[in-house]
């Protein structure tokens, strides 16, 4: 088999065989098949598509490519959430103690963040000890015993798709459906969870901008889901503004744990209720996503979520006392009040551009290398559909440096203000399965 | 400025600017820009083409990578002519002296050959002692002098479009219309002459096997040109079947001879005139192509086209006793007949396997690095029309392996003999300028 036929196939708008597909991934992730091959196909790829069973199959030889993460010695149906990526992002937090205060086992690896969204690992990295790198006997034991255990991607976790990303984001060949899809399905799949709840983003925030795009990629992903043998449904949820009001690494662990402390914070709770009902339902736990909400809302009023986040946190080493008390997180030098210039409502707030003004705080990175600063952040004070008077002040930036003068500009401009009252959008657009 | 950029403007359909166009080509000759991005550029140009401004930028652009000849020191008009490549064209060797013979200035740069079609420096070297290889005062001297020289490429000509043609023949995207017009375009323009006529050969034995493909090719060619200030024409002629009765190289020199000297074999000798009349015109020794037809015929019938190739001959160090008596040429061992199976008339003759045929018995190159020999090679007995009898010989194999059996299979599956007469095509198809 010759690579240039294989490009020449796609090019010439054919169907790739199973064998032709698992020829590439494996023959570029062995260095036999050069880079430039490989992107004239991904063009061709973004150019002709690729039908329902190509897509399964790169999955598959994606996800094979390295370590295939067996979860077998961990009793019961293991559930993996992945979402999209947002700004605001905390549900995992929520999400997982809950599902495992109802017995579904949570197996789960993360990675850490770069641009405008922050990482789950950097996240958990704000309380004093937490360990995130756990052999593989301690993480599964750790399932074992508290139903949840959270850890850094592994290392050789799908590297076909991390090399073909990486050439992707290089030739323009990012913005491809089929493409977008199997990378982000090829590292659960690794991951060896037995279903998948997705939660993908749409709005302004998100990488889909538009309902119909983030329609498309979720219907894409779940057929991946049932074409390789795991049960898949996506929710498809707003991102045309932050998720809850903290943005940071401290700041996002505090107000989770304020939701499984009981707090009503109305997007941040319900969406990580839709979630994790959809998780249990899948896991086996109910029969339907009514029973499982009110359940699990049950398990957040009478503080057993809490509890499965407390014994997690100490499992993997963590300061609980920081949990229990989240003003012992860390916490930046200054406060600083962004204030509204003008009087209205809040009609929209750019949710990357408060991502970007979180990282230009350092609480993010710009560039994989870069170190996170876990106490800096921004508590948003106004969303969308809140009255705002001149002067008022609609956030605030935890900083270490007295002057965030990009910050405080980017979130202004982030921040619209208008004479009418708009309404937020529906958190929840739509469940596909 | 940014490769990516300028690979998603392609891929979204853009149209890229004159900066943008040197940007990559010359980034990428001197190896800034990585093959992995051209390969993705390639491809979004395959799908989303240029029009006639980018690839007259193209053009100039890789025409100007490398050394642009500079043929001024040479008095008049320098036309050069450029054929597609077909298998038995040795009209160079008849047209170079023809225009020479009425005054216009010849300074061809060709190339040597490579898989099915032969190259015309492989070609002159079948006579003992010719250099291909001139000095630059040489080169121009010979051109004051005799009105004709012909050398090999120099090695610094369009090192862009080397470059990036080696880059798609190993990702799918040779076939692009832009692409191909603007390589050959490169080079001819590098090489420095005033005017180009082209021969844009069609049909099996082509490069381009339709009509239609290959009218596209000339018209971008021919727009090309008049874009870049190069007055440009480009004749059409059938490649249905190889042109006039050799293939090879020592054979093929001897009946261009035989054409020079008078002998009327019709394809090539019409080509021959033809191409020379546009060539006489663009340079201006003659108001229309009928007059130069005339001259020019004349010219073979008095022998001062013989005279000019002669004269060129000796110029360039060659055994003059072997074009007055082309029987000194090199000669194989072995004559070995290849003969028709069944009777009727030959309806087809592929060109394509008639060139493969001579490659396997040494005239052309598998590789890069194959060497040529001068003396193998094969003498058609019937062409097109011709009517055969069953044991009749069809061709004649000139070799030194007394079993040449790969190319009598190859020739006799190259024939088509049917019940009924078909008639050669056109040789002359169409004239655009």
């Amino acid at each position: 088999m010759r690579m240039v036929d294989v490009v020449q196939k796609k090019r010439d708008s054919q169907k790739l065989t199973t064998e032709e597909i698992y020829f590439f991934v494996n023959g570029y992730t062995e260095g036999k098949i050069p880079d430039y091959q490989v992107s004239a196909l991904m063009m061709a790829i973004y150019f002709n598509g690729m039908d329902k069973e190509e897509t399964a199959d790169l999955t598959r030889a994606m996800a094979s490519s390295g370590d295939m993460i067996d979860l077998s010695p961990i009793q019961g149906f293991k559930v993996d959430k992945h979402s999209t990526g947002g700004v605001g992002d905390k549900t995992s937090f929520i999400v997982a103690p809950l599902v495992a205060s109802v017995g579904v086992p949570v197996a789960k690896m993360s990675g850490r963040g770069l641009g405008h969204t922050g990482g789950t690992i950097d996240k958990l990295e704000s309380i004093s000890g937490f360990q995130t790198e756990l052999s593989r006997e301690q993480f599964i034991n750790n399932v074992n015993t508290h139903k949840l255990s959270l850890v850094g991607q592994s290392g050789n976790l799908a590297p076909a798709d991390k090399k073909i990303y990486a050439l992707r984001d290089v030739t323009a060949t990012v913005d491809s459906l089929p493409l977008i899809a199997s990378s982000i399905m090829s590292k659960k799949i690794a991951s060896g969870a037995d279903g998948i709840v997705l939660d993908v983003k749409t709005g302004s925030g998100a990488f889909m901008k538009t309902l119909e795009e983030s329609q498309a990629l979720a219907e894409a992903m779940v057929t991946i889901g049932n074409n390789v043998g795991k049960k898949t449904v996506a929710v498809i949820s707003d991102m045309n503004q932050p998720l809850g009001f903290e943005i940071g690494n401290a700041n996002e662990i505090k107000e989770a744990v304020e939701v499984l402390q009981g707090k009503n914070i109305q997007d941040l709770r319900e969406l990580s209720l839709v979630l994790g009902s959809h998780m249990a339902v899948l896991a086996g736990v109910f029969d339907d996503t009514e029973s499982a909400f009110k359940e699990l809302e049950k398990n957040l009023e009478n503080g057993k979520a809490f509890e499965a986040f407390k014994n997690f946190v100490i499992a993997q080493g963590g300061d609980v006392d920081q949990i229990v008390n989240v003003s012992k997180l860390p916490e930046a030098k200054y406060h600083i009040d962004v204030k509204a210039d003008t009087e209205g409502f809040v009609s929209e707030i750019d949710a990357e551009s408060i991502g970007i003004a979180a990282m230009y705080l350092g609480a993010g990175r710009a560039s994989k290398d870069d170190l996170v600063n876990h106490a800096v952040g921004i508590t948003l004070n106004k969303k969308i559909g809140d009255s705002v008077s001149a002067g008022e002040t609609i956030a605030i930036i935890h900083s270490n440096d007295r002057e965030p003068n990009k910050s405080i500009m980017k979130i202004r401009a982030a921040y619209n203000i208008e004479n009418s009252k708009t309404n937020p959008n529906n958190l929840i657009n739509e469940v596909i399965s």
